[in-house]
């Protein structure tokens, strides 16, 4: 008899279960739906406006989703809920709100309802980069030693700059706050009826770690004394691996899911970090890119190791035994949507429309006909920052080679190159630090639309790309996750060898192509460094003035 | 009673005459005629397709021009021709065509009249590429002292690259050929009915000086045995100064254009240079930028002074007692244009037409709305390669500062401040060589029309600018050196002064501006070096492998 699992999936604008036959992979249901509310960026619940830089989202949509989309899946599935072996969750993170010892989120509460820190602030909520300034100056001027485990810099996205943000903006709520949670873990505790935080969501985005914990009460108190105490009073310190059952499925949240009392639930993982099991990553050597608007690049070490720049890395993060870590390119697709709607003339929609395709693969189609170097192009993939290896979300973008003959497919080709040589500046890193990358593996948004953009990647870097087998890789992955509990695999491991998805179709380095692009890689990391690390100060030249600009 | 002069400017895609009020400067008729056959770049007058970077013009064109707009503007302006003092002439160059000894162009004989290098090859003709690296490697190698007088290379455009492609594809054609002539000396010969050159001409475009002329036997004679002995026997040694009269019209020419027979006419201005005395420009100091696709930067020095990058400089070449020395910018509307065209979304073009003004008028307004820095970017101004200083045409544009919220305006008016660096930098080196510019004086197709741009100019060069006073500034200039002869005013500077045209309304530069684009400039000067004389190879680079690539 058939053994299932089921996957939770939640992005930012939507959620999606995934009901899969453990034994043989097979997506045997699949349901999703969009947050009534969306993400809330300009306007809040009640129709005021909202300040600059803020991405909320309401907690009741969470639930709505969650329970809509289990319900949903495990019906249509037909799949007797007792078969199902386990649950997994992932999450959009850090994508935190604070709750009541409950767990009701405090916005929940009648004399919230109207207070916009009462709300979850999803991961890209960017209003708290001065507190996030804080964090990094202090824990620099104390020599903090956690600090080296996200490249020497967090991000204003993470948990300790949005709790400082809702301390320095409503200390009342603060104080009437229990628990300052990830909506992962949150979700969890909802299935569960425990609380209990994930070491991938707690390791990766609230700066801690199985030997050292949450940064000390000393420099939390020197951050502000109302904070010295946090851990243990607002943060949990009950850190489950991702190997440990978080819990099992309440009767009510039974009643709510359509999922079986009792069915065992895992820690949730960050959304990215369940594409890992999909594709079968659970050792050493296999880079992860996870690539959308932005790219993550998740890879697996056996040593501690310090790389410059990185998102962060986590001992026992993903799977047991391993340290995960962790970087990015704040821009890929984002450069590539910028390009589509600010520099593509009306022609070339007209001509996507005679042609029936869309604007994207119109561009494919003509910039697949350049071979490398053929556009005459170098651009820096800075359009939004640099996550890894600069850690400088000031750094701005570049092209050079413009001529009158330039067209925008050739621009276009120049940005996707750019993304490609940014990636493969990466992997030099973690090379270059001592941690060696044989394979490269592809999930997200881009990959599976745009082969050209992959026989780049794969010609830029020299190395194999393969492709995940399946359409939601995040949701799958949370489903191995799902079977490698005490009623499935057992481990990790075993769940994701016998149930991983790769397509056939992997991406070979064409040498040639690999020759050519060796020669713009050299050139585009001379220029990286020449804007990023040289003698350059144009780009801090660039800033200084667009800053004190009025007319902005 | 009235006298009056007139001036007779031949541009790209026609032709115009002015008749002037010699003492009031009032432009009493104007008459401008296209060109019947335009430019063949593509199609030759057969019908055939034409090679690449082939552009050649009808001579037939500027005879059918001549005759009508004189004729036509002498008759409208019901002026009696006896009072006519004089008639100045003014034409793109290097334009050059091969005629008899009799001036019948080569075309107008029955057996060349399907052969393309029998034609015009007009100054943007670009065919002769390998031939001018030729000219320029040899001149090098053989330590040529002229080479100096062009900022250490000529252009594929000028005479003896041209008059090389002829040899090298039509020998007998070339040895059939009398007299290679500039088309603006050409006119002067149609006029008067005997040849003669103009300095002007001669000494821009035929690497020709008063104190040793032509290129020597030796180099020709090298250059190709069959050249030798041109000079002298296809290329006339009579050069005419700016002040002298060439001749007078001929009964032939009278009854042709309504001149009187007998008017005295002046030596063939280069078209931009023509500007000069319409702003009144007969000393040195005062910089004249005449803008249009490209820019030419033109200026009288008291001193011989190398320039690097300079396209040239001669004496006695606009002013007698003056060394006229011309600079350039390769691409100024050009990469405008591009812009506009290849990078300007259509939603752009939807707002303009609803505000019922052209796309450009939008770009305006919305790029004046910036202040200086407040784009966050820079852009080296080569879309077209660079001209002054680095005489390399494979230099390519760039733009730094790109992000995600850059606008279209934004890159619009980078491209703007790019060309005004370009120019800056030109006066910089003029300067640093000891030729101090105190004002520049702008005229051409877009100082009328952008009176933003004009202002970035002037504060980006912390200098005042005037405007020429006149939309006409070529042929008013040459009705003024029409002016300038024993019927008129007896010299240049004297009708120059007493005939310019400078608006009143100039543009100031408003410090605070100047300040901020100090350190911009600053920043381009830093790159500009760092791509075409630092430690960069990325220009070459890019250079190399597009020229390789086969796609292209």
């Amino acid at each position: 008899m058939s053994k299932y699992s089921v996957g939770i999936d939640f992005g930012t604008l939507s959620g999606r279960a995934v009901l899969v036959d453990i034994a043989t992979g097979q997506e045997i249901a699949t349901s999703v739906k969009e947050y009534p509310h969306g993400v809330m960026a300009d306007t809040f619940v009640n129709g005021e406006a909202l300040p600059a830089d803020f991405a909320l989202q309401h907690p009741k949509d969470y639930l709505d989703v969650l329970y809509y989309v289990t319900r949903d899946c495990v019906k249509r599935s037909a799949v007797n809920p007792a078969d199902i072996v386990g649950v997994g969750v992932d999450f959009t993170a850090c994508t935190i709100l604070p709750v009541t010892k409950e767990g009701t989120p405090m916005c929940f509460l009648e004399e919230y309802r109207d207070n916009p820190h009462a709300y979850v602030k999803l991961w890209k909520h960017h209003a708290a980069q001065k507190e996030a300034d804080r964090v990094n100056d202090l824990a620099r001027e104390m020599g903090a030693d956690w600090l080296k485990h996200y490249g020497g810099a967090i991000s204003s996205e993470w948990m300790f700059p949005k709790v400082l943000e809702i301390l320095g903006t409503d200390e009342e709520l603060y104080q009437r706050t229990d628990r300052f949670i990830e909506a992962g873990d949150w979700i969890v505790w909802q299935l569960t009826g425990q609380e209990s935080h994930s070491i991938c969501t707690t390791g990766f985005k609230a700066a801690w770690n199985r030997e050292t914990g949450y940064p000390d009460k000393e420099y939390l108190g020197r951050l502000d004394k109302r904070l010295e105490n946090i851990v243990g009073e607002k943060l949990s310190t009950d850190i489950k691996k991702m190997s440990e059952i978080a819990g099992y499925i309440t009767e009510e949240a039974a009643a709510l899911t359509g999922l079986m009392a009792g069915t065992p639930v895992m820690p949730a993982f960050v959304d990215a970090h369940a594409a890992l099991p999909t594709l079968g990553i659970t050792s050493p050597g296999k880079l992860l890119l996870i690539m959308g608007t932005s790219t993550c690049h998740i890879l697996l070490g056996e040593k501690e190791i310090y790389v410059p720049g990185i998102s962060g890395y986590v001992k026992d993060g993903i799977v047991d035994g391993f340290y995960a870590y962790e970087a990015g390119q704040a821009c890929v697709g984002d450069s590539f949507d910028w390009f589509v709607k600010k520099g593509v003339p009306q022609s070339y929609f007209e001509e996507a429309k005679e042609q029936r395709v869309s604007i994207y693969q119109l561009l494919d189609s003509k910039a697949e006909k350049l071979g490398p170097g053929a556009n005459g192009l170098l651009a820096l993939d800075w359009w939004n920052g640099n996550r890894t290896p600069y850690g400088n979300s000031s750094l701005t973008g570049a092209i050079v080679g413009l001529s009158i003959s330039t067209r925008p497919e050739e621009i276009y080709r120049a940005l996707i190159e750019a993304t490609a040589y940014g990636t493969r500046n990466i992997i030099e890193i973690y090379e270059e630090n001592g941690i060696p990358i044989d394979t490269l593996y592809a999930a997200g948004g881009i990959p599976e639309k745009n082969s050209m953009l992959m026989q780049i990647y794969a010609d830029v870097t020299g190395r194999e790309i393969f492709l995940a087998g399946t359409g939601q890789a995040c949701a799958y992955g949370s489903a191995v996750l799902g079977a490698s509990g005490e009623r499935g695999y057992g481990n990790l491991a075993k769940a994701a060898e016998s149930m991983k998805k790769v397509k056939e179709k992997s991406y070979q380095p064409i040498s040639e192509n690999t020759r050519l692009y060796d020669k713009l890689y050299g050139e585009y990391k001379k220029l990286a460094v020449y804007f990023a690390e040289g003698d350059s100060t144009l780009q801090k030249t660039l800033r200084t003035l667009k800053g004190q600009n009025k007319n902005i």
